[in-house]
């Protein structure tokens, strides 16, 4: 299985299955296409025939067979690995996993327009400030904040739903926006964030990110240079 | 099962699993809620303990256990009523329907936001001009195109996988914005939406939509009043 997956420093969308397969440990052959917004560009080419949607993440089979979205992903994942606890073994619980990775998908429209995933950048400075002026941003992190403490408190962690799996990688680029961006979070959801950042999966993205140095302007709204940060 | 509704006039995230639920015949009880965005109106009182999202859809079990998110209700339908075909029985055209869902869950930004749901207007003015002005509308519509006449063609209908099943219902909403906003089709997508529209199921619901008669100023971004369209 190959999966297709765009910048680590930027592409929050790529890093959910990738750091999921990486964490549950199931083999995946990595490509990676630089975000090139250009018509025509090799992104586009990457995705001809496999990514209809013209977005990444994209799995493909070795037979040409594609799945792309994150979430259809990670279903697809799941059904092909049923002895990994992709989702939680219980049916309702799974209901609530899958719950909040669809509120995730598709929501929380104003944390994901304000605080852009940027690894490498240090963009403390603005949390604060957004907060001040976009309540929606502050009822995004209050979201954020409940899901967290509420799943903490009922599984008792380390993780969302006990251990490791799809909801915690749904959130994991959540938890790099927050701590790129200072914003702040109450003590469990915290303890939380730090959690996910100590993953080995995780770990593994970021250092990948930090090493990357690919300037994107369409994911820069805020610096000017790479060394701002 | 209770299924927490918006106006069917407007809610195009209440209609998928409404419409699904119905057109596979599997019973449930509707609880419509008008829509009304003020902090502690009826609406946000009828999703206290079971819509944390502050959205509906909303399934409710009968011991107050809830799923949200229209994705996620689906997928919990699925598990709940395995011997209904939601999901395509083969498990590559099943992950295929997930994708197609979930791009839509998270994608076409440009349709969803232009062109909002209005079952009862007559806007077919406005879609034109906004082709003419937005190319991101005119991707949207293309990709919506793509998607509907390469599934009729790999399966020779009537629905996109066959029968009717999630990824239809998915799209019903897709249908009433193109057809209330006069956007162009080609000839075997055009067939498609009129086929979507003819479900006993769409037909019901956009019945109840034109009886309903309720004004939601959020929602009306280009209507005076009710009866302008």
């Amino acid at each position: 299985m190959r999966l297709i997956i765009g910048n680590k420093n930027y592409s929050s969308w790529s890093m959910r299955p990738w750091v999921l397969l990486k964490e549950l440990g199931i083999p995946f052959e990595e490509h990676k296409v630089l975000f090139d917004f250009a018509p025509g560009s090799p992104f586009y080419t990457a995705l001809q025939g496999v990514g209809p949607a013209g977005r990444v993440p994209v799995v493909v089979e070795a037979d040409g067979f594609s799945v792309w979205d994150s979430l259809a992903i990670i279903e697809y994942i799941a059904e092909q690995h049923p002895d990994k606890a992709v989702w939680p073994r219980d049916a309702r619980q799974r209901a609530k996993a899958r719950a909040l990775c669809a509120e995730m998908h598709a929501g929380f429209g104003k944390l994901r327009g304000l605080c852009p995933m940027n690894i490498e950048a240090d963009l403390k400075a603005l949390g604060p400030k957004f907060l001040a002026e976009e309540p929606g941003l502050v009822a995004d992190l209050a979201r954020i904040d409940a899901i967290w403490s509420e799943q903490l408190a009922a599984h008792g962690g380390p993780f969302l739903f006990g251990e490791f799996g799809a909801a915690d990688a749904y959130f994991a680029p959540v938890v790099m926006r927050v701590t790129r961006y200072g914003l702040p979070l109450s003590a469990a959801a915290h303890a939380y964030a730090q959690r996910v950042e100590q993953t080995g999966a995780v770990k593994a993205w970021v250092a990948d990110a930090l090493q990357e140095h690919v300037w994107v302007a369409e994911d820069e709204p805020y610096r000017t240079a790479p060394t701002m940060g």
